[in-house]
C-alpha cells in the first residue's frame, strides 16, 4: 500500500507522452495528488500546481511517485537529487520503472538512514498462494481484448469512476504497474511466477458484499502468443460475473507480432466466455469498449452502432462517450 | 546442463512411490544412471547395483541425482553427511526439492571449496526472452490433458522413447523437474516469471531440422483453474503441429479442486485445438493417451475401444500397451 497523497515528480520528461503515469493518477484519483514537481527542460505540464519538496511537505504529501519514465534506463544524476532530498525530508519513493530504485545503492541507503520506503511496483510484494478456485462471494468484472493495449485499463477505471459518481459499490483491481501507482496498490501480474498467478488474482479480489463489484484491470490477450498464460490467469482466478471486450478497430496486426492478425469481437467472445464459465458458470458477457481514437467522431458513431447491431450488446467508447452504458449494464446483472 | 552419468541416492524413502524421480531416471534414461546409494532404512531398491560414492565415483558418475522426496521439508542431518562428502569427492549435485540445495550454508560451502555445482532444478536458471511468436523449423507435439497429473510426462517420454527405437529424430523436452533430472536439461515452466513464460517454452524447442520432433512435457491442465496460464503458455510457445489429448477416466474432480468436474476429451479438443491453431494453423490433434491403472485389463480395452470409436481417434495406453500408435499418428502428420 503507497501512502497518499502524492508528490507527482515529472523530471526532465520530453512531452506528455512520457507522462503517462502521472496524467493517471490526475485523471483517476485527482485526490491523490497535491502538485507536480519538474526539472528544467520539462517538457510536460499536468497543469497542477507547481510545487518544491517542502511545499508539498507541507501541503501533507506523503510518497514522490516517478510519474514519468526514465531516458536511457537509468536514473540520472539530476533525478538522484531530487530523490534523496525528499527521502531525507520524510518522502517514501514510489516507481514503475524497469531499474528499480532498490537497485540503487544511494537511494537504499538514504532510506534506511531517514526511515523511508522503496516502492518498486514492478516487483511483488506479497506472497501469493495458490488458486483454489473456491466460488467467492461479491461481484466481478474483467476487461479482456482482442490484443494488448487496446483500452482495457481505462475501461475499467471508466466504469469504476461511473459506479462511483452513481453511490454503487465497486473498487478498481490494479494489475499492472500504472494502474498500481494510479491506485496504490495492485498485483504486477507479469512479474508473478507462474504456478502464483491465479492465486494472486484470488487474493486481489477477495469475499465482499454481495452489491460489491471489483473492476479487474486485464492484461495481454487470449489471442497474444506472448502474453496469453497471464490472461488465462486472470479469467480463471478473476472468476469473472461479467467480462468487457475491448477492440481497437484500426489495428494491422497484434501489437508486436507482425504476422500475426487481430481477432474479431465474435472470435474473442467465442473462446473468451467458455474458458470464464469454467470458474463461473454464471458468467455473461455484457459489453463492448471500443478505442476509436484513430477514428472520426462520424466513424466512431457508425462503427459503435453497426458493432452493436451485430454483436447484440451495448458497444461504446467510454473516453468519447463515457461509461455509462457499460454500467447500466452491470448493473442489470 | 547436468552433468552425466548420475548416482541415484534413495536416502532413507520409506517406499518405492517417495522414489519416483530414481524410478523416472532408471526407466528412461538408464545410460544416465551407474548405480544407486541408500541410507539405513531405506524402503526402495530400484534393483540397480548398490554403490559407495567411491564406487561409483570410480564407474564414472558426476553428479550425485537426489531421487527422492525428503520427509518434513528439511534436509536431514544423515542426508547432509552423504551430499557433503559426495561434494568433497568431487561430484555435482541435483536436486528437485522444494528447499533448495542453494539455501544451506554448509553444501554452499563444501561446493565452492571442491568446486562443485549445486543445481536446483525447480529455479530457472537462464534469462528467457518474451515470445516473439515467429514461425521455428522442425515439428512440435504437446500433450495436453483434461486434468493435471493424467500422464502427459509419461506419454511425451514413451513417444520419445519408441521414436528413438525407430531411429526417428525426436527430442523430449522437459518442463518440470521431474523431467530435468530424467534428461538433464529444461525448464521448470512453473517457476518462471509469467512474462517470460511462452518465452521461455520458445526458448527450450527452438528451430530444427524439418523432420525433427520435440516432444514437449505438458503441465497442468486448460481446464485447471489453477495452472491454465501455465498450459496456455505451453499451447502458444510450443507452437504444436500436433496434440496428445491425455485423460484419466476414474476421476471424480479435477486435482486439489473438489467442486470441479472433470472435462470431457470432447471439450477438451475444442477448446485447446482452436487455441493451438492461433499460434500453429496446421495444429492437429493426432491421439488420445489413457492412464488406465485404476482400470482392469478388460475395462481398458473396453474403453479405449469406446474412446477410440466415439473420437475418431487412436486412443492408447502407452503404459499398458506401448506408444507405437501415436507415433504412428505423428509419423502420418
Amino acid at each position: 500500500m503507497i501512502e497518499t497523497p502524492y508528490l507527482l515528480f515529472l523530471g526532465d520528461a520530453p512531452d506528455m507522452l512520457a507522462a503517462k503515469v502521472a496524467i493517471g493518477i490526475r485523471d483517476w484519483r485527482p485526490d491523490h495528488a497535491v502538485g507536480q514537481i519538474s526539472l528544467p527542460g520539462c517538457g510536460a505540464d499536468l497543469g497542477l500546481t507547481e510545487m518544491t519538496l517542502a511545499e508539498a511537505k507541507a501541503a501533507g504529501a506523503k510518497t514522490l511517485v516517478i510519474g514519468v519514465a526514465n531516458r536511457g534506463g537509468v536514473i540520472s544524476a539530476a533525478w538522484k537529487d531530487v530523490l534523496i532530498k525528499a527521502l531525507e525530508m520524510g518522502y517514501d519513493l514510489a516507481s514503475g520503472l524497469h531499474n528499480l530504485l532498490r537497485d540503487e545503492g544511494d537511494l537504499v541507503a538514504a532510506a534506511q538512514t531517514h526511515g523511508g520506503t522503496l516502492h518498486d511496483v514492478r516487483v511483488p510484494t506479497d506472497g501469493y498462494p495458490i488458486a483454489n478456485g473456491v466460488t467467492r462471494s461479491g461481484k466481478r468484472c474483467l476487461a479482456v481484448g482482442t490484443d494488448c493495449s487496446v483500452g482495457k485499463m481505462y475501461t475499467a477505471l471508466a466504469m469504476d469512476a461511473e459506479m462511483q459518481k452513481r453511490g454503487m459499490k465497486s473498487t478498481f483491481r490494479a494489475t499492472g504497474q500504472t494502474g498500481i501507482l494510479i491506485t496504490g496498490h495492485g498485483v504486477p501480474l507479469d512479474a508473478v511466477i507462474a504456478d502464483f498467478m491465479a492465486g494472486s488474482v484470488e487474493y486481489l479480489t477477495p469475499d465482499n458484499e454481495d452489491d460489491h463489484w471489483d473492476l479487474i484491470e486485464g492484461q495481454g490477450s487470449l489471442f497474444h502468443v506472448s502474453y496469453s498464460g497471464v490472461t488465462m490467469a486472470l479469467v480463471h482466478g478473476g472468476q469473472p460475473d461479467a467480462l468487457i471486450l475491448c477492440h481497437e478497430p484500426t489495428r494491422s496486426h497484434m501489437r508486436g507480432l507482425p504476422d500475426y492478425t487481430v481477432p474479431s469481437l465474435e472470435e474473442l467472445r467465442d473462446v473468451a466466455l467458455p474458458l470464464a464459465q469454467r470458474a463461473n458458470a454464471a458468467c455473461k458477457i455484457v459489453g463492448i469498449s471500443v478505442n476509436t481514437q484513430h477514428l472520426t467522431e462520424d466513424e466512431a458513431v457508425k462503427y459503435l452502432a453497426e458493432t452493436e447491431e451485430r454483436m447484440g450488446l451495448p458497444a461504446v467508447d467510454p473516453y468519447r462517450h463515457g461509461a455509462g452504458r457499460l454500467v447500466d449494464a452491470l448493473a442489470a446483472i
